[in-house]
């Protein structure tokens, strides 16, 4: 067992809000007109938390237009829709994370990208 | 029992539109600059999804700068914050429904305002 | 324009507590190990809002399967794989109401199925 | 600039499950009788997630008793009502963490708190 430090700290936030946002906002109705409307206030949202430096979503526009129903013009906000990177400050160490649709999984993979002492 | 008719598909879809809205986007992160941003996309959110003529989202600025945590400046969207009033158009029926905060009770009254035959 | 009466009331309550079903659960991580439980709570959860008299709620062990991923042996709850039904009491009318999948328009379809007076 | 090692995936995972628990739970309509089915639920939900060891919660009947609408017998899952404990177990790291609500800053804190290597 070993001391709880500043850079556990740091990667444990980037880690609480990505499952945040994922959980938050898979789900939301949306079609192609309000993709980057969302896109900033789900930046925003997740930037007003604790420890955020900078955040960046982008939501894949094509599987939007392939997931829209074709009668009612609409479809749901998916995880693997999703490409997120977040940057997160604590003390003093930045911790770079990511989310992306890992298509070979077939699964929207969170992982951490860099991590650095400033 | 009696046949379904259209006024009641059309209050049938004021009610769907309400209780998503509210169970979709409670508990989102925010603080006092991104209530506009946000009502917008909520509005947008609904509104992409059938039978919705028009939508109108205020979130209450005054409970959210009381529910703002003094350390970290943020806090969530309650549903007592949100005041709705939407328009379901479902063919000749207009509906008109409202969610706002019923302060005696505490609670966040949904219901139906006013039906017309267009 | 018209009054308001109960019958409008009682569909209006059916519509709201089948979208808050959704956009609550939508998006939970499940397996098939877990569906008879997770069906349980989310009827209990609904059950526990105003004017609920009954509620059913299955979820499609198949898609559950299909969508389950293979390296990581879970998925998460699509509002196609909900079948729900639904009875409300307001005052004197019971209103009878269902989600389930329609396969053709791949779409959650909800709907009223009966309306009576007690 | 330093590489991620297991410890700082293990942490990250940490993080994740609890973000997402927190939002995709936060706002479940409850009442008092249903808490330990409820409580079930979410472990076993979170339970089946990548690199979960165990999983305990515990959702403070008191603040539930307290919340309960008095005319309308029921409230929403709040994160202040959540008390969780996880174990992630990533490689050979175990990483203990907790939410619980911490009354003086009235916030639900996560944190993380016991690194082990097996």
């Amino acid at each position: 067992m070993t001391e709880i430090n500043n850079r556990d700290r740091a990667v444990f936030e980037a880690g609480i809000k990505l499952g945040a946002l994922y959980h938050q906002f898979v789900g939301t109705p949306i079609n192609t007109d309000m993709l980057n409307g969302l896109e900033r206030i789900i930046e925003e949202s997740i930037g007003v938390q604790p420890f955020v430096r900078s955040i960046s979503v982008i939501i894949d526009t094509n599987m939007v237009k392939e997931k829209q129903n074709p009668e009612f013009g609409y479809c749901e906000l998916e995880g693997r829709m999703l490409h997120v990177s977040l940057q997160v400050l604590y003390k003093n160490i930045i911790v770079q994370a990511e989310m992306f649709y890992d298509k070979e999984k077939d699964y929207p993979l969170m992982s951490v990208k860099k991590i650095e002492e400033m």
